[in-house]
């Protein structure tokens, strides 16, 4: 059986969390592992937070800036933004707590696309990091690290840190090693070919070297990732899980996909876990995915030889099947591989791949716009993740979303996008559960009838009039607009609490 | 010396234009050579247009798809947009004669990556081309073509069509031959590392293959490409090519980069021909250039011996520098490489090189989105182009334009762009002549100091006076906004004829 600590220099590093706490400073800069809610710090988090506490209290700053793989858990981002702990975070976050620090200007946030926060680290762009805190499944003998359920920026955080504090996680089981797949591009102006032709292909080591001389702290803990709960699918996840499954099905009518070369990106939530269970009972075969995380439904597909294999940088399960994958991690990584994020989302290799993209939005506007990341324009909910690595490079790219949201008082297809993040050069197809509009090949006003056709039909006359408008005489129509109008959805939201205008 | 078609069978095709537009048909999509005013058939385009023309009077339809490598020239975009003779036109124009038309809804215009569009040709997202119509240098013995001053989406388009017309042009230089370099992607599920490590490196043959039973007719012609005239430097276009040129002398400072390792990218115009001519008297050696089209200034750099290698995939060339280009080919190909745009914009090879990107643009609003194609949102003016390629995959990317236009009545800097084809994600350093706004690192409410302290200073106030409306009591604080007014700016230029709101 493996040793957790196997290196004597570790074992001598071994303290608490409290104690380590001490190598974390005001200002400083720390990058932490974590994608998703897998792979974050269970201790730490807690531990910086307390001393935060106790300097504000004593009246002296403390506050500190946090680079992640993505988003974590309550008992990381949770508790460090309800103690005041974090100036500013990169480069996305989905913590109730922390989103209200920062729509409320208690925090600051960066959104970056999370194939370029390695990448910029290592570029120089944020300068030294001061600290870096890392989960592992285990330190081996020779004093790397195997790392646990997300592999995130972890090499790049542990290569810009003067210190290195890793945590060891006993929850996370010992045969996760293997699973890891552990490549860095040289650096300029050195920059190879990523050598991944397939989701599949191995490059790499199953452990992240680390600079010894670096390490401070090493402490133990037993937690689990946060593992959201399965929520049951829902009738409208269902009818736009139908809708995706016609568009492959179209592909594979129009002779662009066979039936066994579905490469398979997908956002996390109801809908993808909706189209994963369409998938076991569709013709497509040997589906491999090239993606973020790896979700339940990819291992039902996996279980029913329906996915040979799943490529992704970390896990977003819920609570059941963690425990499945920590009872068979065995079993799965001959099946699953889990890279660093700048692998897993690097524009060359998503190219490469030709995989079919799919991820939520928060709204579209009539030519195609995507707002991923701000409601009504100023308003964050999470960030844009990968959605923008996946997107652009897709062979085939889209956006899904119910029609509306909050009782109707909101609807996701609007005139113009208040926020954008994936422009009109961008999303291919949109898809509520009234249908999916392919935009492929038309100029913006040959999309305007199909995106007002995916609508709410409640919406519908109300995004023909403004069109009317847009598109009244003496206005420029390559993508006609009455500026004047074109946020009323979101004042009559603001003001009125529809996007309808309703009193 | 050679011949300039030197293939017996296609010597058999030789005929006039006119007898040639017999295989251009009303409905047809036509992929076409050109790409920024090179390379672009000279005789055709007038041919098919005169065929609409006739057409018309007889009361008939005729209009026919345009896909190109990017904009031509008059004596094409030109001629077919005034015969009416274009239904759609992808993926760049900037003909004023088309965009007048495209802008009153007589064509419609979709705005494509131009490393987007061959690759949605092959993966048969435009079904099948019925004519290419391509321009060579010359046909070698083989049957196969030596492109002239552009490769643009060549190649897909010989590969999707079902009839070629090739038009070979005596005032291209001979020499031309072994300057390009021809390389496809393997196709899906097939496609493979592109091994270009350096600017220079060359991967494929100097010719472009050709299907010989779809050869249906041969052109020749003797015209020069459109060749712009060359504006002499203004002062803004200095102070802006000042504020970029210190830029680089940052980035040397903070140890990112070398004098010996600048690799180039740059957009056509007045400011990338003034940041050539400061590069001329700087310590950058060893220039390289991976960027879409070669600028007089490239060949000034080459000439002085600082610019070692351009790799693109066509010309822009003044009348006197396409002179010395046909002069002195030989000497050239030697330093300048030329691709198919699919690898001169490839998003794998550009964040390979690590080059730097500077873009034009139409308007930024203050948290850093770029608008680079739509004037107030709806009027197009040429296309995105390959910015959005080297923009999100750029060691470090910069958008510049003066702060004002229109004698002050448009500003550069707006409270919120009218139409967003770089998002806040992408562009990291923004510069007008007063300065550059460098974004990076920054979250959003960090970024709107530095963008107000480049716009026009008589712009600032009104800046400075929606960000206190943005910033209001109440307001979310991510991405603050004041929906209600965020286009006061475009909607006074409209109604009071300047942003200001002057009467």
């Amino acid at each position: 059986m493996s040793e957790r600590i196997a290196n004597e220099f570790y074992k001598s590093k071994v303290m608490s969390a409290d104690e380590a706490a001490q190598f974390v400073n005001n200002g400083d800069k720390v990058g932490m592992s974590g994608f998703t809610g897998a792979g974050y710090p269970k201790a730490m988090p807690t531990a910086i937070a307390n001393k935060a506490k106790a300097a504000h209290e004593r009246g002296d700053e403390f506050a500190i800036d946090v680079f992640t793989g993505a988003s974590t858990a309550p008992d990381c981002d949770g508790v460090l933004a309800e103690a005041d702990a974090i100036r500013y975070r990169a480069p996305y976050q989905s913590d109730p707590v922390m989103r209200k620090k920062i729509n409320g200007a208690e925090m600051k946030y960066q959104d970056i696309h999370l194939s370029h926060m390695g990448l910029q680290v290592e570029q120089g762009f944020f300068g030294d990091f001061q600290v870096a805190i890392i989960e592992a499944v285990r330190i081996n003998e020779e004093g790397n690290i195997i790392p646990s359920s997300a592999v995130g920026n972890n090499v790049e955080y542990l290569n810009a840190a003067d210190k290195i504090i890793i945590e060891v996680n006993e929850w996370q089981s010992l045969d996760l090693e293997g699973m890891h797949d552990i490549y860095s591009v040289p650096k300029l102006p050195n920059r190879t070919p990523i050598p991944i032709n397939r989701p599949g292909d191995r490059i790499g080591t199953p452990f992240i070297p680390v600079d010894q001389n670096k390490v401070v702290a090493v402490v133990k803990t037993d937690a689990p990732d946060r593992n959201a709960p399965f929520k049951p699918i829902d009738d409208t996840s269902k009818k736009i899980a139908g809708h995706f499954l016609d568009l492959l099905e179209g592909e594979v009518k129009a002779g662009r996909l066979k039936y066994d070369q579905y490469i398979m990106q997908s956002g996390v939530g109801n809908v993808p876990n909706a189209v994963m269970a369409g998938l076991l009972d569709s013709k497509f075969e040997n589906i491999q995915a090239y993606t973020e995380v790896i979700q339940d439904g990819m291992l039902d597909l996996i279980d029913a030889g329906k996915m040979t294999v799943a490529s992704a940088t970390s896990f977003a399960l819920s609570p059941d099947y963690a425990e499945k994958m920590n009872a068979e991690a065995k079993r799965y990584r001959d099946h699953i591989i889990l890279r660093p994020q700048q692998i897993s989302n690097h524009p060359e290799v998503v190219r490469r791949t030709g995989l079919i993209a799919s991820n939520g939005m928060i709204e579209a506007d009539i030519y195609g716009n995507v707002n991923s990341t701000n409601v009504s324009g100023s308003r964050i909910m999470n960030g844009i993740g990968g959605s923008g690595d996946f997107t652009r490079n897709a062979y085939l790219s889209s956006f899904i979303s119910p029609s509306i949201a909050k009782d109707g008082a909101i609807s996701a297809i609007v005139p113009f996008a208040s926020h954008i993040d994936h422009t009109e050069h961008d999303a291919m197809v949109i898809i509520t559960e009234h249908g999916y509009a392919d935009l492929r090949g038309l100029a913006p006003r040959d999309r305007v009838k199909k995106m007002i056709a995916i609508a709410h039909p409640d919406y519908r006359p109300l995004l023909e009039e403004y069109y009317e408008r847009a598109t009244a005489e003496g206005h420029y129509m390559q993508t006609p607009h009455d500026l004047k109008t074109a946020f009323d959805f979101h004042i009559n939201l603001a003001e009125k609490g529809s996007m309808k205008g309703d009193a």
